[in-house]
């Protein structure tokens, strides 16, 4: 371990910075041509792969907390982020998380210093979007390992984040009808079937052709550029690119777009 | 007030019960005949109108809270429940809520025994849906009245509550695209008019005339009756019914309905 006496002194003094019994969870997405990945990191106490997440400084917003965690663990900031769902089931720091007793060994303290660790707590579950290729995935002082994992091909989680996953990846795939998200995931010149594809990846099916593409036009969020695919004589097809203004705009208030 | 004794219980043992600093309000909405509403109730110690809300039982999940306290104020068990939001500004219980030297003196209580009130509280927004008929709208021992206000003529609301409204109504208008809400809300046997009306009144906004109905016949939610209206010669509009099973199916999946 890198930092065991980083891990102690967030043990001891931990209550005085963060609002006990209280976390944020992130499933960051992480796209790129065509493939949807999630970041994980390994828990170095429960030796599973979990997600991101941390404590709520007493200070901070819970956006603030889930902005301060995904840039940690990926080096980006302002990422698409939205909250999809608190979770407090009564046993989910019983049977679900660090067992104390294996924590108290393992700092070598006395289990009293971590009281405001113990009882239950309510994690609030963020999700964020990303371009795996601008990521720079880093651990936190309680994980060895910090990766991307397919979207497919997911491993068992700890605690309860399978279920995390679960609802985090339900809410992403209804909030696609209601707001703009291929900013920063596609490249800045994009053709309609990168968008078609792009819209495949993140709702997980196959999608009509024209369905997404034909919407974003109609809504005024992409527009066609003069420039063209160079791919043979008769296949060049058109580069389309974001409408910064209207985008933000729907990022705001939302629209429907099916 | 009825019950200053049960008020003063729940101060002093309430911590026993309760979860600290983490509670859920309801935003509960009432269709009835093309109009939605909000239920409010009196807070007696601000003298505000506010959203009905409570503290988490140790033993519970957020829904069985969310259930209890939209059962209680509205005698309905079972309505349509969604989780829209957690809010957790670190300001929200010391400009916001109530003054802790104001309730002391209120109970008469010295204010050592509130210690388990203080401190910034997370509180998770649920929204519920039901037919205003079928409530009978009963305030809890914090309130004095309890009763429906037209979603077009809100009174300014105690706490950050008027952003919680705003949040749930903005989640709601999303989620009526994506799950089916109408059984119990329209009459038993319905026309396609009163399901077009009943849209425009939870959407806020006027729709074409087929969008709604005619996705909610295509995809087998609803189905035509043997029965029509009796208007006129000329006018009998025919019923529909919802389809019980495709009905829960997609409460239970969610779906694409535009």
């Amino acid at each position: 371990m890198e930092s065991l006496e980083e891990f102690k002194a967030f043990i001891k003094k931990g209550h005085l910075e963060y609002r006990p019994n209280t976390s944020v969870d992130c499933v960051i997405f992480g796209y790129h041509e065509g493939e949807l990945k999630v970041l994980l990191v390994r828990n170095k106490l429960l030796t599973k792969w979990c997600l991101p997440g941390g404590y709520i400084r007493k200070v901070e917003t819970l956006e603030e907390a889930a902005s301060r965690i995904t840039m940690n663990r990926t080096g980006i900031g302002n990422l698409f982020l939205q909250q999809f769902k608190a979770f407090g089931n009564p046993d989910r720091n019983q049977s679900q998380t660090v067992d104390m007793n294996r924590l108290s060994e393992y700092v070598k303290m006395d289990s009293r210093n971590l009281g405001w660790l113990e009882g239950p707590t309510i994690t609030i579950g963020f999700y964020a979007i990303t371009d795996i290729v601008h990521a720079k995935p880093a651990p936190d002082i309680f994980s060895s390992e910090c990766a991307w994992f397919p979207m497919t091909d997911l491993p068992k989680l700890g605690f309860d984040h399978d279920e995390l996953v679960r609802e985090a990846l339900f809410s992403m795939r209804l909030h696609l009808y209601h707001f703009p998200i291929g900013k920063n995931l596609l490249p800045e010149k994009f053709t309609l079937r990168e968008v078609k594809e792009f819209y495949e990846a993140m709702s997980g099916k196959e999608l009509n052709a024209s369905n997404f593409p034909n919407k974003l036009i109609s809504l005024g969020l992409i527009s066609k550029t003069k420039e063209k695919r160079k791919i043979g004589a008769h296949r060049s097809p058109v580069y389309y690119t974001f409408n910064k203004k209207a985008y933000e705009k729907a990022l705001k208030e939302g629209l429907v777009l099916v």
